[in-house]
């Protein structure tokens, strides 16, 4: 493997993913806690925010304050989610150096999501990419493909519509792709052959992929995708954002677990795993109370832990 | 793929590597309503017992009659595990066709397990063997290499002290070789590269692995273990047999979790996934209040599932 392929970043959305999804409100002094913790322990790409209206999302409200925040650490690339036009003249306001924007396969959940069918939701990317160009942001645009591998409204979903949208967003000007398992419903098999086709549309556009541990293969699946040249995986410290033990709720894949098990290949994700397990105290902190999970926090480092497994 | 190699076994090992983990003592008539809700599910090969004085373990009290009646079941493997030459010369009387034993590449693990160096323990298998062939038993020998990938006691396992035991297990007359991560160290690149190195000694006799869910990476493991050639898997129904969130104990890969993957990815278990779920709840009955894990059975089967995935 060249030096390349074996980075791998690992992009921290609990600020995000995991924050929105609890009833709990950080306070703004916490998630900035957090945000340097993470930073500490080598975390360098974090989706910290949605731009979306505070009666919608009151865990958001600070949005711009964390942005501004995360702004002043070096060298780390601050994404921000929004989910129509209006979030994201906000989010480029904050300055942020990434924007995803989500854009669901199933008319079904894109309606729930966002009140606009995916066809709609493409024309909306097109107006966001015309609005970055005008604010001569520098801002990469992402479009998140929700639901991409199956949905709880509308059951599968074919991964021809995931092509067809995917080569839309394209055409629509966008500058990356995710793919988004929001439901926890991806499989191994089915998460390499969608990536291989998507790639035929998007090529190296193609650039994420967002597991939750609904059914227990977050880690799988996103073996798989490194497997299938993916270079960068969202995950959440302590998998926060839902309990994987409930029946319709999930957490993302851990971000712990995952850097122990990319560190153990030999992939490099820059995360010293020590570090990361304080920042997750310090997230505990600031959510005293709330459910967290993750293997690693609970057994340890294995006995003469030293990073990549190394044959002798 | 060929037939054959899109069929993996799945070994469940709950009632013998479950059971003897726990303090609680199944009742004899749970244990068959287990093995038969199992059985009825699909399930074919089962470790059932453990052949180890009552004192030691009083779980496994009832082995012979557990294998006697397994063997009611047509097309059913019965293995048993055996510590040494007496618990064999039980298990080959109690009838089962398959016997377990095994052999720590650790001598600080196997001096703790079996009071035997790994030497004395090779030495043994050869007496195992001899006993088994003046038995006139067809029953299959096979040797468990424990702590394969790590050690809790000793640290790391070197992958030459690995090979050099299975190379001695062979010469002692094994029939097959399984691998097992007795301590939950395993991870996923260790897997494969072991897989390769063992197979080289091994060759065909290389047979199944065993991995512990410590570290979130049981199913990951599994798949790395499937996509290097193995086609038998431990697995324990509910994970039972150690909480995975305490430190120093953990549960076996999850029966109903393994089993959903590699259906999802088009390989045949044989497993019918709902009556497995069924026969979770059988194992349950037998044990109110024991704490069980896993991901399947409390998130569900996927909306429209319909067991592998297919492209649309």
């Amino acid at each position: 493997m060249t030096a390349d392929k074996t980075k791998i970043v690992i992009n921290e959305v609990g600020f995000r993913d995991g924050l929105q999804s609890i009833e709990r409100i950080m306070s703004t002094d916490d998630k900035k806690r957090w945000i340097d913790a993470s930073y500490h322990a080598g975390v360098r790409h974090m989706e910290v925010a949605s731009f979306v209206p505070p009666r919608l999302l009151p865990q958001m409200a600070d949005a711009a304050e964390v942005v501004a925040h995360a702004l002043q650490l070096p060298g780390l690339q601050v994404t921000g989610l929004v989910p129509n036009l209006r979030g994201a003249e906000n989010a480029l306001q904050a300055g942020v150096q990434r924007i995803v924007a989500p854009v669901s396969v199933s008319p079904a959940h894109s309606l729930a999501n966002v009140r606009k069918t995916p066809e709609q939701m493409v024309e909306e990317m097109a107006r966001i990419r015309e609005l970055r160009d005008d604010s001569g942001s520098s801002a990469v645009l992402l479009a998140g493909m929700s639901v991409a591998f199956g949905c709880t409204r509308q059951g599968t979903v074919p991964l021809s519509d995931l092509c067809a949208l995917v080569r839309l967003v394209i055409e629509a000007g966008v500058d990356e792709v995710s793919l988004g398992d929001t439901t926890g419903q991806a499989t191994p098999r089915q998460v390499g052959e969608t990536l291989d086709a998507v790639r035929e549309v998007a090529g190296d556009r193609l650039r994420s992929a967002h597991f939750h541990d609904t059914r227990g293969l977050a880690l799988v699946n996103s073996l798989v995708a490194v497997q299938h040249g993916v270079r960068e995986l969202d995950a959440s410290l302590g998998g926060l954002g839902g309990c994987p033990f409930a029946p319709g709720a999930s957490g993302n894949t851990v971000t712990e677990d995952l850097a122990f098990m990319l560190e153990s290949m030999g992939y490099e994700t820059g995360i010293d795993l020590r570090k990361l397990l304080d920042a997750r105290q310090v997230m505990q902190a600031g959510l005293p109370g709330e459910p967290v999970y993750g293997y690693i926090a609970r057994a340890g480092l294995p006995l003469g832990y030293q990073g990549a497994w190394v044959r002798s």
